[in-house]
Parts: C-alpha cells; sequence; structure tokens
C-alpha cells in the first residue's frame, strides 16, 4: 500500500484467467491487516464464484492470509501434517533444518486444504465455501504465495489446470503479434473481422509500438468448435495482415527474428550507436541465441564508428552521423568485421538533448546489409529517451526480419529509406 | 480486468500520498461500469478521507466515472463552461476542430467541480463530500484521467501541492540506495536506529538484489524539524554503511557511476559476454553518457573474445570462458583496444543451458580493468536467464565503484576473487 512494489499478480491472474473464459470483477489490494484481508475475502465471496488471493503466506508477523481466511470461514487454524512433512523436506532438500518460525506456514484453517508449493517454503490454501445464492452452491477460494515465480507455478497446476481438464470452459483465444502498422491500418485491413455480432471476435490492442490481434471463440458449444472457429479466423486475419503478423502469444519480435535465423543457419551482428547495447542484450535474451549471435560492436563514438566499422569521415563530416549513409556504412563495416551473414546498425537522436530542426529527437536511421548490399530507412520514433530506444530495436530486428522475407513495406512511423 | 494493461498509476499515487503522509487503505480496480464504479467511490467516501479515482475521463462511450460520480453523489450531469471552452481551446491549439464526441467531456456532477488538464482534452473532477462522521466533516473526491502523463502532473497541481501548501503535513523522507550487502547485513549495521520507537524511522526493503534504506519521520511538528531528523538519521545511517550508500531518491547505479566518471574526467568500455549489451544499454540509457562511453565490445562467442580482446586460446581451454581468468583478459583486452580508462568484462553462464556442478547457472565473472590493472570476482546470482543477467549487470557496475572508491569489500552473492 505504500506503491514501493508493483503488483504485477493481479495482471497475470487476469491474464490467463480471460484465457480460460473467466471474467474478472474486481482487484483489490489492503493493508497487511487480517481483519481487511478477511473483509475483502468475504467481499469477494459475496460478488464472485472463485476468490484468488496473493501474499501474505509468509512465516513473518505481517504474513496474515491464513488467519484472515480462517476469520473470513468462521474457523480455527490448525497445523496440517503434510504441509509441514514438506516444508521440512523443502529444508533438508537445501541443507538447512527449519526453524520455528517456519513452523506456522504448515497452518491452514480447519476445512481448508494445503496446496503444495514446489518452488517455496509457503504451501497454499483452497477452501470451498457453501454459497447458497450461487447455481454452484458453492464459491472457491485459493490462497497463493506472492511471489510470481511461486505463484504463477500453483495458479497452473491447482486452478487453471483443473479448470480445464473440467471441460467446464470451451474459450479459444489466440493472439497474433504483429509489427509495422498502426492500429487504424490493422482495422481497415481486418474489416468486417472487426465486426462484433461474430462468433468469433477479432479485436486489436496497441502497445509499446506493437499491434497485438486477439481472436477469440466464447459462444462453441465444445472445445474442439471452439478452436475450430478460431484457428480459421486466424488464418483469414494471417491473409489479411500478410507479413506483419511476426508470431503468437508470448513471441517476441527477437524470438522471431532469431528463430528464423536458426532455421536458415545464418548468423547477425549488430552495430549500435544511440542503442548501446539493446538490440544485441534483446537478440541474447533469447536462450539459444549463441549459434545466431557470435559478436557485435557498440559504436557509441564517432571515432568508434570510424575506427571499429570502417565509416568513411567524409561521411560522417557531409551527412552527420544520424543519416543513412552512416547507418548503411556501419551496417556493412560490422558485417565485413564479424564475418556475420547479416547486420543491424542503429544511430539515432534519443534525446533528451542532440536534436534540431532536421533531426529532432526520435530521428533514428537504421541500416541493414548482407551479401546483397545495405540499406537504410529512416524512422520518426515517438515519446522520450527509453521510449525511442525501445522501438528503435524493435523496429530494426522488423526491419531485418522483412529483408529476410523478401518485404519492402513502408512501416509506422517511417519517414525515408536509402 | 482483462490484464492486459499493468496498473502503475495506483503505486504511483500511493507513492507520492505517503511521502506526504498520507496512508492508503485500499487499492480497487473494478469493469467499465457506471454502477461498479459509483459503488467503488462510495465505499471509498465510507472508508477514508481521500478518494482518488483515476481513468474513464475520456469521450468514449465506456468512459464513465463522469457518471459514476454524479451516481455516487446522488447528482446529476451538468455541462462546465469552462471546461468546453478549455477543451476547444486545446484542439484549436492543435488545429483541429473538436468533434461532437468530446463534447462529453466538458460534463461535471453538479456540485463538482472541473480540474484543467494541460496535457489532454479530459478534464479531472473534484467534489467535496459532506461526511458527519469525519472530524473533517468532508470527504475529497478526485478524479484524475488515466494516462500516467495526464495524471501525475494534476495529481501534483491539485491534489498534493495545494496539500503541502495547507502545511497540514509536516513528514520528510528520505531514501538512500544501496548494493553489496544482503537486507539482514544491512539491520546490523544499523542496529537500534530500525527501533520502531524512535522519532526517525529507518526501515529497509530488498528489490532485485539491492536493498533501499527508508529514513522517515513523520512527528514532528513543522517541517523544518523533519527535515533535521532525516538529515540527521540520514548521515547516521551513511556513516554506518559507509561504501554500499550509492545513492538517494531515483538514482540507479549505473547513473551513480556514470556521474563518478565525468567527475573524474574519465572513460569506461564494456567487453560484454552473457549479457550481451545490457551494461552498455544501462550506461548509455544514462543521458549524458557519450562523455564517458565512446565503444564497447559483444563478444558472445569464444572466437569474438580471442579476436576482438585478445583473449588467449590457452586460458580458454585450460580454464574456460567462465573463468576469472577469462575475465580478466577481456578487461584488459577491452582496454587495450578501446583506450578507455576503465573496462567492464562479463562473461557466465545465464542459463537455462550451460550449467554443470562446477559451474550452475547463475556462476558469472566480473572482470574490471584499469591502468593499475585488472581483477575478477566470482558471483553465484539466484533466478532464471533474465534475472541472472540483470543482476550480472548491477554488480559488475557496483564492483566498478568499490574500485573507482578504492574499497575492497566483498559482496552478497560473491563466492571467490581472482
Amino acid at each position: 500500500m505504500l506503491g514501493q512494489q508493483l503488483d504485477t499478480n493481479s495482471a497475470s491472474i487476469s491474464t490467463r484467467l480471460a484465457d480460460l473464459g473467466v471474467r474478472t470483477l474486481e482487484h483489490r489490494t489492503v493493508d497487511d491487516d487480517a481483519e481487511q484481508i478477511a473483509g475483502a475475502i468475504r467481499a469477494g465471496i459475496d460478488r464472485a464464484d472463485l476468490v484468488i488471493v496473493s501474499g501474505g503466506l509468509g512465516p513473518t508477523k505481517d504474513d496474515l492470509t491464513r488467519r484472515a481466511l480462517a476469520m473470513a470461514m468462521g474457523t480455527e487454524l490448525v497445523e496440517d501434517e503434510r504441509a509441514l512433512a514438506e516444508i521440512m523436506t523443502w529444508f533438508a532438500g537445501r541443507g538447512r533444518t527449519m526453524s520455528q518460525t517456519n513452523r506456522v506456514q504448515a497452518l491452514r484453517p480447519s476445512g481448508a486444504r494445503s496446496l503444495t508449493n514446489p518452488r517455496g517454503t509457503a504451501p497454499g490454501l483452497h477452501a470451498r465455501i457453501a454459497y447458497d445464492g450461487l447455481p454452484s452452491g458453492s464459491v472457491d477460494v485459493y490462497c497463493l504465495p506472492g511471489p510470481p515465480r511461486e505463484l504463477l507455478p500453483m495458479l497452473e497446476a491447482e486452478v487453471l489446470a483443473p479448470m480445464r481438464a473440467s471441460g467446464a470452459v470451451a474459450v479459444e483465444q489466440r493472439i497474433l503479434r504483429t509489427i509495422g502498422l498502426g492500429e487504424s491500418s490493422l482495422a481497415e485491413k481486418l474489416g468486417e473481422l472487426m465486426d462484433r455480432d461474430r462468433g468469433v471476435l477479432v479485436g486489436t490492442t496497441a502497445s509499446s509500438g506493437m499491434v497485438s490481434v486477439r481472436i477469440r471463440c466464447e459462444g462453441a458449444t465444445t472445445a474442439e468448435l471452439a478452436r475450430g472457429g478460431v484457428d480459421e479466423a486466424a488464418a483469414l486475419v494471417r491473409e489479411r495482415l500478410g507479413g506483419v503478423v511476426f508470431g503468437e502469444g508470448d513471441v517476441t519480435i527477437a524470438d522471431a527474428v532469431v528463430s528464423m535465423l536458426i532455421e536458415r543457419g545464418e548468423s547477425l551482428t549488430v552495430a549500435e550507436s544511440c542503442t548501446g547495447g539493446l538490440v544485441g542484450a534483446a537478440v541474447t535474451s533469447v536462450p539459444g541465441s549463441s549459434s545466431v549471435f557470435g559478436r557485435g560492436y557498440l559504436t557509441y563514438a564517432n571515432e568508434a564508428k570510424v575506427e571499429l566499422l570502417g565509416v568513411e569521415p567524409g561521411t560522417l563530416e557531409q551527412h552527420g552521423a544520424v543519416s543513412g549513409e552512416c547507418a548503411q556504412e556501419m551496417a556493412l563495416g560490422a558485417l565485413r568485421a564479424s564475418g556475420a551473414d547479416h547486420a543491424i546498425a542503429i544511430t539515432g537522436i534519443a534525446g533528451p538533448d542532440g536534436g534540431s530542426d532536421d533531426k529532432p529527437v526520435g530521428t533514428v536511421w537504421i541500416g541493414i546489409a548482407s551479401a546483397e548490399g545495405a540499406v537504410a530507412r529512416r524512422f520518426g520514433f515517438p515519446g522520450e529517451r527509453e521510449n525511442v530506444r525501445a522501438l528503435s530495436v524493435k523496429f530494426a530486428l522488423a526491419v531485418l526480419r522483412q529483408r529476410l522475407l523478401g518485404i519492402d513495406e513502408p512501416m509506422l512511423w517511417q519517414e525515408e529509406a536509402l
């Protein structure tokens, strides 16, 4: 409640529930106070079929979720033998003995059950609470540990997997990721597919320079029918959007480019000025990228561009470091020096200083080189320093991807090509 | 409520209120439904002195906050002349005419007042609602636009600045940022300063490998006394913690290192393996870093380490690429090749593959070189690929910082030094 830590759990849980067609009615965050937590649980029970509580299952005095659930249920805390054994095993596996403090983690409200935590010492809790007002006659309350790396696996194993297995939901959803077109241009291409009265719904959301297309079928009577409907719609969407779709689900543009290069058995190098290493970092964030990426050059200063990449001093004098000519020479120089099959070069003005009327903050030239030669495109990215740098990385990878696919279409924010 | 967008507003608002000594009781997120929003506002009025609503002030059909506030107040919506004029001026200033859709943004509940939005078309709203149960006799409700760049300036101008000016609060807070020690070691050094019964409270929070020390004075009768108390405590904390404190407030370890280098007129280069560019990216994220950072080397592959940095093939054969010897040679090679005053080298196993019994995932060697020679330290970082990479960057900068300060103390997660 002090705002020191951003709550990412609510969004993670809601997204995963939405994937199963379960709508979230409310997120609520309260103080580390058992009465407050119990009140929030009771309010949830009064409104929803499912209540998920995260956090407060640790061993310290401000971990009050166990007690709060017992208060909401009107029962007492009892020690769970299996949970206690599991906590002891967890410590033993790490060569440590359980302290007395940790013993409280084995407590559960009488009438609730304890959930195994494979990633930590805090067991989860599950209570099924009778509630006459609902068709099901009961409300499920799950208490999960706060750290995402413990919460998410437990959510999957204890809540989502059983829900999926029960076949109670016939919702299918797929998200296609695109880069290069704005939301309104995409909507135009998708046309009637986006009408709200269709069986399969298609919607778009824009975020950080990319647009996601969400394809969703809720009304189908069986999972197979739902899947079929989504498959069909996804194929139509891909047909209309063409090369801007780079992947599905959690795929990033770096994942997509690295996969393509691995498949082609080709390699990549980078020559970065204003991004200062962000392209290399994005490429190497993909596990397995070592077969694609061997080396790269951070050439922030002009002398570095000349000495490491062989950029002509005359080019810098005549066109400046932020120019298509310089971007091309950087890319060709990196290609030559590294022996890679492809090179990405970025040179631009990230701000806050350095902008001019001709080349305002956000002006970025992206150069791409391969054995077939070099191209460069000028972009005018919106926002401030970190935004300009982040967009530069994504669009540089997107331009390389277009090149690998043999596409040459102007992109969102592109101003010029060389 | 679909979880597609992370709520950062709640944390931003709570942090700023906490700085003024205002405690947040609850965060609540509800659907775009006027009845739900009105219910949440009423619940807030029943519990708190101040209710802040964000979002839902746009021109479209799902922007329902205006209506919800009117419902909660039991009044009707009326058009605000000044707000209408401001919206028209906003459009005129951008060479556009106001569409009929935007006219609804000038509506406000009768009895509420409209707040100017210098950054967008959505005016805010403020209502003072009589409430007998409270000492003040009323509750303030503020409705602010959702986009952070519109919300934060309006929060400051309309809510925080008047609160500060009223002198109702005499709270002073300072946050010291540290890296290198764990939370329990810090707590030991801070000793009785952390007792909860003191006039100035000192607390710690750990996040992503760093520990922040929060120093806070709430009880003082004047702002000067509060400031004096915090100053005194901050000086004591710095004295006890020594070199691990690298800055205050929003300062990052990269900011701290770049400032030190600027002050000393010295330069830095990087030689990155498993981090693939993240150190360069962190350094160049600091505006003005160009006077410190000219070039860097991404040497992911062994051949790149040999060819670009002059690492001895024998070193790689005998000790492997993830070794103190290799880290030292990388740092010395980068120093030589770049002509910089300092070099950071990183080589490690970020995972998920590549770990062994000897060198499990998370094993990272950090090398630092300058004219005085090279050192290397081995760390065992917890977590998965992205966590290991992020910690490598922070601790590499922290090791360089220790070196610049002439300190040589073992750090959290450090296993060995060469």
